[in-house]
């Protein structure tokens, strides 16, 4: 690593910078093509077209005009203050735009060309030289492969997206960062054709210097956002998305993300293509659940959900004991068969769908509101009519237990808005959630939800997504759980521990510390087998200990079962004596003789740091088949009971020792507490492990405990 | 139930009705209203507005004009033929309208009025009346609870349905039956917002009558008809469904449908909606996919994925020898984040999508288009260029490993579709699928390919969807496998069952006699316990029998590992002693002693008895970790080796006796064997079982088989 030098001048602040982002006094196009259908002549063109009234200034040596605006042969000569340049050069000219753009003292730079972190090894070098000279110059920049920036109220299309040929940039109040540039075109256009405006679209590129936490942060308190959609390939710069996220809570703005890389191939595809690591999918909507961003699932509900969620907050988590109700939703329509595809959807979501209770149906049937106890409260002809369909409205939103409303609106909606979709307006931003779902092809229905401030769906897919991602929502964990006392001896273990990982001895004696109970052992040096004292409970397993052999098993190094002292020591030498011949440059530590545990269930509990969003702790049911159904459940760590206790909730391979058909239940919290502390090894940053996984823990019965048969920790940099 | 009576006039034959329904000479509305905006006013409206050129004959007997037509008090009084009557009235009032169509010579009859067996009993008992008075006459009939018919080409617009609301129904070639009436209208709307038509749309509420089978048969040969789109709920006549199915496959018109009830409540809803018996949706799906009809999960994709479709065949399976590429899409796209988003999610859907192999690269290359082995072909510039859109779609078409090519469109396809939506048009219908996903909104462009006759997605997840069905359709199964020799033995042991169902002696008994290995066993009286003799291998499991006590472990009633002679006497007298002091009344058939066996894997074979879609077999994994994770496979009864094998590799928690990570596999051949044996009793139907399961069938290592341990039987009617 290259020493950091002082900078030659400081870096914008964050509100000055923001100007220059997007509402800049001056802006370069360097590189601007002549040709205004070429990209590189894009720019230029749909400033004009969308009225930017500050100044552009195209650079292009070879022409002293460009598209009929005067051009300048370099930044030097350019005659105003130069707040944002736009670098629309190839590749192997951005390091020497750069260069200019630092020495003009240009406060922020957007970098068109890829082939940087997104190209390998060289092009990540490439972009740290590049990065060091804007930090020098205090000059931030926007990407490399950055498709610009468009500021709507500014009427800023600093941007080579295609995109914005449309024919007039509308203000929202929707702020969009996105890893993918074309996506900002896709929210634009998308959202556009049916009443849906923003604020502001931020293609954010590879992120070698602005990433969207600090963009997020930037533009949090803008008194024109009213919330923040993410498309995410990646998770970089994890402390400053988590301040976002606070941020944004506080305020009571959601921030709403479409994360790629569900799918190895997705996930492949997401990292290389902005030049990320790749981390865990499962550790990244860990991340975002966590720090209360919400995560969709479809496309198109990423722009279709924000209504539902802004100026409010996530639902109270309903207590474990029981005394407070699920979250359910109430679904209202005008149409049998388009109301059972939202029921059917929410259901296979895991979304419970309420029947009107008695109470509901009795003062809808004051109303002349005849429904059913079935979870689709169909209004066929009162349907019709805009008081029945507002009495229904209120009457559901009135009762306690209606966490969020869905409205079914079927072909009245195509012709007749002012039948079933007017009467919802007045519900915008009210006491409960409501989504509309509209049936047919209603574009006019769509655009006056839109405007009203309704979540308007186009899909039954999208509508239960909505729903589901927005009872999902979570308050963002606390900035930064202390560190209980006594992790001391842990810590010290660690700093003591020779070599790259711990055995088994040493892993299970950092969870002890940490602890977690472990199934009592000893050490027995191979010369000292026949001498070793050994007061253990029996029967015991005898297992080799040897840094060179960590799959025992496989060469002959475990024994189970063992009954008695003899045995012991007859089982040790046939051992010695196996590995002695198969594998004789091995070293030995010794035979570690384990007291055999019994347990209800077998579970896996794992820390790891993500390269993505840091530390994270994994329980999973233990046994192959847990395995084959990838059935676990992960979150940030350090962690808390109540939410190891949720972890323990979602891994359906445990629902045996969750009293499943009746069956023992297992000691829960001795299981969440092992979860918690293996947890806090995120504390120990030290000398930080990479990874420890105890496997198995066996969870015993109600009370009985738990306790760690096996383990390995491995430090970080190995 | 009533003995039917010869009818008094013969049905129309198939192509009197299809003119009848779609084209008929004159259309009687019964119970028109004067009123246009009332419901019963619309049908004769919607007819006027679109066309139709038969005769219109508004039955009313209070006014003598409606909505300035000539109106007649009753179908006596109107002067011409009526092929079609759709009857307008109110529940109460349906059955003398039947009736009096019934009288009036009228060849079908369709009915609005939902309160038939939609709404219990009652109705139920009512429906099968009006059936009864149609069939004496001879008359068909559509519904109850039918939005109506609608044959663009014939411009009959004989629907309540207000999507006819629209400027002109322009003809297509797609027919769509529905269960659900709003969905036609659905279909309808969407579709023709994007330059998609159909031939006819159909709403058949709750089949009384004429059901989809029929109705599909009727329309199969129609020239004017590429394929089908079905909205279903439940499935009703699965014969005619059945031939309807194999009748399209043969001439080559794909049947596509979207099925409610994936959840419990989604079931609930959809089958309480038209009144149809809950059968089991993994039934259904089975259903659907083994007679060649393609399901689709997502809404759109239904009336999106035709073209991928259309005059196509299933591909062939891939052998299970390997010697056979599996089926790959190969992704190219313009722009990154557009293209990753198809590709994360097909991954997601279990579609592999393939990169590009070197010969293609060279190929491609040799057009001057670079693109890498990646999943995702991104032709950056290149996409903009019409001329190399073609050669890469030509070269990936021409490739003999592509299954289908998916083209995802970015910004260009909203303003510019002559560079990359436009060189597509000369793929439709070619040499394989080529399916578009236009990541930006771009009418135009889904026009242009609606008309062109490509599949266009306005999704990703509806484009993976669309390529997830179109690689998992299958050739429909052959009409009748005829069964097998050596089912006497089987069959006589049924006629001979006492009682309704057969415990676990008998049920074993008769899965041997189908050929599956039991488990050796003896049944001791209990009087003659001490001297019965027990030549089986020990240990032995010794369990009570008797038709009062089929949960045998709950009451003591199980004893397992039991090692001798001696033993068995003793465990027995004690478990009688105990049985006969907790259940006095309970009758013995005695003790079954069964010699205990080991395998590698327990399974679960069970045959049903699907009230929708007859006898399906089930395969799950033994244990309670495989009911958690609901992991099962299921297929239509009888089955063949194949498809039994395909049910193996289908569950997840046989993965351990599949090879999983080297672990000794198990006798799959012989599992095959017994899930095909099992599925035999669809056979034997002198005396039909309902239900029988092989719980748990030990699966022992290749070579060595398996055997039933346990089960049971139940006869239907119980």
């Amino acid at each position: 690593m290259v020493q950091a030098r002082e900078p030659d001048r400081a870096p914008p602040d964050a509100s000055t910078l923001a100007r220059a982002l997007t509402a800049p006094r001056g802006v370069a196009l360097i590189g601007a093509s002549a040709d205004p259908s070429r990209t590189s002549g894009r720019a230029q063109r749909y400033l004009k077209r969308h009225g930017f009234d500050g100044a552009v200034y195209p650079i292009n040596p070879n022409s002293p005009e460009v598209q009929g605006e005067r051009a300048f042969p370099d930044l030097a000569s350019v005659p105003g203050p130069i707040d944002h340049a736009y670098v629309l050069l190839n590749t192997p000219h951005v390091p020497a735009a750069i260069e200019a753009c630092a020495a003009a003292g240009v406060k922020v730079a957007t970098i068109l060309a890829g082939g940087f972190a997104d190209a390998g090894a060289e092009g990540l070098a490439q972009q740290r030289r590049i990065l060091e000279t804007a930090r020098r110059a205090g000059l931030r920049l926007i990407g490399p492969n950055s498709m610009g920036v468009v500021d709507c109220r500014a009427r800023l299309a600093l941007t080579v997206n295609a995109a914005l040929e449309l024919e007039r940039l509308l203000p929202g109040r929707l702020t969009v960062l996105s890893h993918s540039g074309s996506l900002i075109g896709t929210l634009l256009s998308r959202g556009q054709a049916r009443g849906i405006s923003f604020a502001r679209l931020i293609s954010v590129g590879n992120e070698a210097d602005l990433a969207i936490g600090e963009l997020g942060q930037m533009f949090v308190d803008d008194p024109d956002t009213d919330a923040f959609l993410l498309f995410l390939e990646t998770i970089r710069g994890r402390a400053d998305l988590a301040a976002f996220a606070r941020r944004a809570h506080a305020i009571g703005k959601p921030i709403i993300a479409y994360a790629l890389g569900r799918s190895e191939a997705g996930q492949q595809l997401a990292t290389s293509h902005t030049g990320a690591l790749a981390g865990s999918r499962a550790a990244m909507s860990a991340f975002l659940s966590e720090h209360g961003i919400i995560e969709v699932d479809l496309l198109e509900t990423l722009f279709e959900m924000p209504p539902l969620a802004i100026g409010r907050k996530p639902a109270a988590r309903p207590r474990r004991d029981g005394t407070t109700a699920s979250p359910a939703v109430s679904v209202v329509t005008t149409t049998g068969g388009g109301g059972a595809m939202v029921v059917d959807r929410l259901e296979t979501l895991g979304v419970t769908v309420a029947a009107p209770n008695p109470a509901v149906i009795a003062r809808l049937k004051a109303h002349k509101i005849a429904v059913s106890a079935s979870p689709l409260i169909d209004l066929t002809l009162a349907g019709t009519r805009p008081d029945m369909v507002d009495a229904t409205l209120a009457t559901l939103i009135d009762h306690a237990e209606t966490q969020a409303v869905v409205m079914v609106v079927g072909s009245s909606a195509q012709f007749h808005p002012q039948l079933a979709v007017k009467p919802l307006v007045r519900f915008a931003r009210g006491a409960k959630p409501v989504a509309v779902f509209l049936v047919p092809q209603a574009d006019a229905s769509m655009s006056l939800l839109a405007e009203a401030g309704i979540a308007a769906f186009r899909t039954p897919e999208a509508c239960a997504d909505g729903l589901r991602a927005l009872l999902s929502w979570r308050t963002p964990r606390t900035a930064a759980p202390p560190p209980p006392a006594g992790l001391d001896a842990a810590a010290a273990m660690l700093r003591g521990a020779p070599g790259h990982s711990l055995d088994e001895r040493a892993a299970t004696a950092l969870f002890g510390a940490l602890g977690i109970s472990c199934a009592p052992s000893t050490v027995v040096a191979p010369e000292a087998l026949d001498s070793h004292p050994l007061d253990l409970a029996f029967p015991v397993a005898v297992k080799i200990l040897s840094p060179d052999l960590p799959h025992k098993t496989e060469v002959g190094g475990v024994a189970l079962g063992v009954s008695d002292v003899p045995h012991v020591r007859a089982v040790g030498r046939a051992m010695l004596g196996r590995i002695a011949e198969t594998h004789p440059r091995a070293r030995l530590s010794g035979l570690l003789v384990q007291t055999m545990e019994r347990g209800l269930a077998e579970a896996l509990v794992g820390y790891r740091v993500d390269p993505g969003v840091g530390p994270i702790v994994t329980l999973a049911a233990g046994g192959t088949l847990a395995e084959i159904y990838r059935d676990s459940a992960v979150r940030l760590a350090p962690t808390d009971l109540a939410t190891a206790r949720d972890m323990i909730d979602e891994v359906k391979g445990l629902a045996p020792i969750r009293g499943y058909r009746g069956l023992p239940v297992g000691d829960l919290d001795a299981l969440a507490g092992a979860i918690v502390a293996l947890s806090q090894l995120a504390h120990l940053t030290e000398r930080p492990l990479a990874e420890a996984e105890i496997n198995p823990l066996l969870v015993k019965a109600r009370g009985a405990g738990v306790v760690a048969v096996d383990g390995l920790a491995r430090f970080e940099g190995t």
